[in-house]
């Protein structure tokens, strides 16, 4: 359906010149609606109403572009506006619902500048019942062809100090802990300069946040800030206003202080707004998801989620390393390295995660440091470093891969560039080919370190160009990928279902190397990153304690069940097992929900979220009758109740619950749990028991016989 | 031969804490001899004699480096001083002589900083017979192990106001016209500002000058400073005191800043200075090939020195186009470019070029415009322009190569990259496996436009790992390759024959896309662009006036004959054929010279030379008894003798003459020429008679059987 907006436009045309402000647009979906209006000086403003009540003042939009004649965010008029309402609904290759409705109404709004050279710009309005997106688009025009954006001036004039969960603006990390505070309570100055865990770090702009960014107004309405479908843009940052509460876009900007080059017809991303009163329908929204451009691979059946097992938190801990050798100047009277005798990736230890993952029913086994280069990778801004196709001498690649065919499992390919992404693009198809010589089905990269080319940034255009096409080539080989220190994620997923997950943010691993993330992190996670798309955050350690070598104080910030629950509540097709196999051997019974737990779902209900507090999650396993819920709080113990309306009406379940024991404490006591099974149906509620810093997690079958004695009905 | 200079040494290390700035060490080979001293501050300093009298002063050495601790150019001491006396003869693939001496005497000075962290770095210094070349060695050592290079000190501290033939320090190009001022009168501001024909200038420094630097003292010492084998290091630039005289190092920056990124043990370029009181000496020296490494490449019987014809004057003065459409916006209803009717790379053009070349006995026929992207390519700093894969729909590659094949002529393939370095970088496997699997051997490769990586320069070190890559790749496939606008020569041809030709300076197509360069342009490149090797020059233009379609005025300021004569006085193993076939014709008898000319050379020399006047060379044919002369002069008529002396004794031979006209000059009557020819033999002294802007070219071949009748001996 798509037709003029006959009235609006007329109104529009005939009277802009005179009197524009008193014009404007209204597009309005349940309780949302968002104006448009060109200001006295043509300037376009958009505003956002939830209930009739403001959520974002009228705000400024447009750019300054680098040309002489730079001004393009005033002296517009209307030429015309088109509408559109859709509802349609699409089906992903994999995520956490088997369906997606994608339900908007449409507005575009076609300006010209009223000045010499007459340039064209489109401004594209989508609403949605859970929020409104909008992006710039550049129509082909002679006035303007190739061009190159300074400044976009795209701003949420925000109605209070709200309450926000933020990391900070950070051209090269999203990897910080979360800070929450009030609007005028943002400066990352201490957080910056704390976070020496962080490889690289460039926040120029003590103001500056991240996006998604969450907020919470004093009314108790919750406001997402984010951007959908970034490609061949610079990521946005949010300058923050602490005064008037404005928020303002910072884009990330290349080595010569270029935000973007563009050539018309281009668009730019969406800039999104996600609203509601419960914080349960941020959680929900596919918004972000439907704003990407449907998938464009021809093919997706080889495309598998998959829980994976791997030489990987062995390093991270200190008990191996991903070197062959401790130096990489340190050789033999042959040249060769002088292996450390510590070497993770060594034939023998690989064959013993393999056997692990396929008595296990684990698809995969990532294997890390087995190529050459890391005797000497890290911090030297090094253009060459890994070739991709070299294995250390003691890592038998051709043996295990066979090996792993024989076990019913796949090895996952590694690829760190040590953020040299020049050297990786040459070598990227050399590399792949040999990933699929070998039975190769999908990759884990990295960037740790400062980009090269020298200058650009992890999240500057020049990467997000640098994912498009590494998202093209490794399907065009049939591979999915994982990239770990990624440009922020913004829904590509659904465009490119083999950029199966990211990393981009912080994740498990700094419980190993750093101090580590509060129990609340994993409570602010699903508000904040999860909004772009899956994240690779390496769930399920066992051992809470005393794991680390080299930091025998080191802990996890969990109890062991929050560990199980974290399967459930961060979402990925890609979900690593990431502890050592005799570390699940210690704890079986708990390692069952492991071995249970899918990766794949057809339905997700959120139970309970507060950002910073609380989440749970109930969420059907893909192509079965199988649910299972996570739950996880922050450091406060939490009762919750979880309604299990979402079962089948008159079928009986057995669900078995992993619940902190009441003695449970992340802190003291993070080992200790119980496991009770009982029979529930659509008329139960669970009450679950989370203890400080803890979870709960429940695996939901149904009977197919009766249940044994021992197993009574949920009371 | 390799010693310890036992009492330099001795005497250094005894005694050099005490009174450094009195030892010094002596490095004589002739009239040369170098010397290096520690002065009062522990700073290295060299400098430069010929005949005793002093060429450079007592200059600095050493640099700054990027690490707090930067200071890395004083507070050394002599841990040791090792010698070598060199005397070698070496045969290039291809060149001027058929084999090479390399004769030096060469000094290496260990150094180390006598304050922690103490520090190493060598100096290696080499004196010929011509000149003298240092370079430093970051030696292996736990002190320094990855490192930045923030400034190079190096300095040429001269001893007058010499004469100087420069072009500016530019980063990005060396197109520019030669200047000829005294050092104090350095300024390249306005050379800047009028080279407004060249693409892309970064000349921020305005009294900073390019190497070859040609320098001529009142006393009429030549002296020529550049440097050799630039490998992993930025292009080195030369800011002049105009008061002092003293030129100084000035590396090219990359986008952030830094000058080079090094990682012990690691080598600068050679810095090379040649110095003599013959201008001849300065055209003969091999002092920069000897400092290069020897051949890399496994086998070398594929690499074909060669003329060729092609599509490309034709561009050049509006003939035709490169692209097949005008504009990239403009398409069909099948979304096709509409052609303009006047593409150059037709088939039935290009087979008119091969039919051409296989008349005339020329191996390669260069189609430039053949692939798609020429409808939007420049000027835009963009990044995917084009794809060196996908041929425009009226050029039929398959049926023009084996056409070609069957004529006995070779297609030369053409690669523009507009600059975008990264974009040819990931596509250069897929590019070479296309050209191999439709028979082509070599590629001429362009770089028009400002570099991306954003930020990096021609000059950059970014980009000279890019031409090393560019030539370890292309051996790897068997092809060779003639880089356009390109990072400055630095006789890396001798490690890399397959690098067979640069442009790198401002070639003959200036006379048709610009007002040209004026006739003395040609008597200084080969003291100049030269010096660093061979330069695709395109010479042979035949139609001196009103060839340019679009600025009828326009014309060539050479004579014709000048032209022929290029072929002999710019050396490169390729050289073009560069004008139309029924230029040829129309001077068919002219033309002869062209056909006979070789490209690959037994023995060269030089007969005459003074920088911005004259030079003539004679060069004997590879494997064969001809010779050819070739001697251009500037804008003033000169009269010039050629004594045969290089002749076998007792042998004749016949000369053709190709000589400008009486009534000849370049500006008048530039077509103007006579043929004549000759008996000669050893004793024979040619009398040259060149016209303003002309030249001579001569053929001499043995004389197999009586000389016609028509044929007298020279007198």
């Amino acid at each position: 359906m798509k037709q003029q907006l006959v009235v609006w436009g007329i109104l529009l045309l005939s009277t802009i010149s005179v009197k524009a402000q008193q014009q404007q647009l209204n597009l309005a979906m349940g309780k949302l609606s968002l104006q448009f209006r060109l200001n006295d000086d043509g300037a376009p403003e958009y505003a956002v109403n939830y209930n009739q009540q403001p959520v974002v003042k009228p705000s400024a939009m447009g750019f300054i572009l680098k040309e002489a004649d730079s001004i393009f965010y005033k002296d517009f008029v209307v030429r015309g506006v088109d509408s559109l309402l859709k509802d349609e609904a699409w089906q992903p290759v994999w995520g956490e619902v088997r369906s997606i409705r994608n339900h908007y109404r449409q507005v575009t709004v076609h300006l010209q500048q009223k000045n010499y050279p007459f340039r064209l710009l489109d401004i594209e309005f989508r609403v949605f019942e859970d929020g409104v997106g909008f992006r710039y688009r550049f129509p082909q025009q002679s006035q303007l062809k190739y061009f190159i954006v300074t400044k976009e001036l795209t701003a949420f004039r925000l109605t209070g100090d709200h309450k926000a969960f933020w990391i900070p603006g950070d051209y090269d990390s999203n990897e910080y802990l979360y800070n929450t505070t009030r609007i005028s309570e943002i400066d990352n100055r201490k957080a910056v300069a704390a976070a020496t865990d962080i490889a690289v770090r460039t926040a120029p702009d003590p103001f500056a946040v991240q996006t998604p960014l969450m907020l919470k107004t004093a009314e108790g309405l919750y406001i997402n800030i984010h951007e959908a479908a970034l490609l061949n843009y610079s990521s946005m940052q949010l300058h923050a206003d602490r005064t008037s509460f404005a928020l303002s876009a910072s884009l990330v900007p290349d080595a010569v202080g270029n935000m973007a080059y563009l050539h018309a017809p281009a668009s730019t991303p969406w800039r999104t707004i996600l609203v509601s009163d419960k914080a349960a329908d941020i959680l929900n929204s596919k918004m972000v998801l439907n704003l990407n451009e449907p998938n464009v691979l021809p093919t997706t059946d080889w495309i598998k989620p998959m829980k994976f097992a791997g030489v990987w938190w062995e390093m991270q801990v200190g008990k191996s390393t991903w070197s062959i050798s401790d130096r990489a100047d340190t050789t033999s009277g042959d040249g060769d390295l002088i292996p450390n005798g510590r070497h993770g990736a060594n034939t023998v230890n690989v064959k013993r995660y393999i056997d692990f993952a396929s008595k296990n029913g684990i698809r995969g086994v990532l294997v890390e440091g087995w190529n050459t280069g890391w005797e000497d990778w890290f911090g030297n801004w090094k253009e060459e470093v890994f070739d991709f196709v070299t294995p250390y001498p003691d890592f038998d690649l051709k043996e295990l891969n066979r090996y792993a065919a024989s076990k019913g499992v796949e090895l996952i390919m590694h690829h760190e560039t040590s953020g040299s992404a020049t050297n990786y693009d040459r070598r990227m198809d050399s590399a792949f080919r040999f990933m699929k010589a070998h039975g190769y089905q999908s990759v884990k990269t990295g960037y740790v370190g400062r980009i090269i080319p020298r200058g650009e940034a992890h999240d500057g255009q020049w990467m997000v160009n640098h994912f498009e096409r590494m998202a093209r080539k490794a399907a065009s080989y049939q591979i999915s990928f994982d990239a770990h220190e990624a440009m922020r994620p913004t829904g590509l997923h659904r465009t490119f279902p083999n950029w199966m997950a990211s990393e981009a943010g912080r994740g498990n691993e700094y419980n190993a190397f750093s101090t580590g993330s509060p129990p609340e992190h994993e409570t602010i996670l699903p508000f904040t990153r999860l909004i772009g798309g899956p994240m690779d955050y390496t769930p399920g350690i066992f051992k809470m304690k005393g794991y680390c070598g080299y930091a025998p104080d080191r802990q996890m910030h969990t109890t062991l069940v929050k560990q199980l629950a974290l399967y459930v509540t961060i979402y990925s097709p890609l979900q690593m097992v990431a502890d050592f196999p005799e570390h699940y051997e210690a704890h079986d019974d708990a390692f069952q929900f492991i071995r249970d737990v899918p990766v794949d779902w057809d339905d997700t209900r959120v139970i309970a979220a507060e950002p910073g507090d609380y989440v749970a999650y109930a969420r059907k396993e893909k192509g079965k009758e199988n649910w299972f819920i996570g739950a996880v709080t922050d450091e406060e113990k939490r009762k919750m109740n979880a309604p299990l309306n979402f079962l089948e009406k008159g079928k009986q379940y057995l669900a078995t619950v992993y619940a902190d024991a009441p003695d449970a404490d992340w802190k003291t006591n993070p080992e200790s749990y119980v496991i009770k099974q009982y029979v529930v149906d659509q008329n139960t509620v669970l009450k679950l028991d989370l203890a400080p810093g803890g979870g709960a997690a429940v695996s939901i079958k149904p009977l197919t016989a009766p249940a044994p004695k021992t197993v009574s009905k949920y009371k």
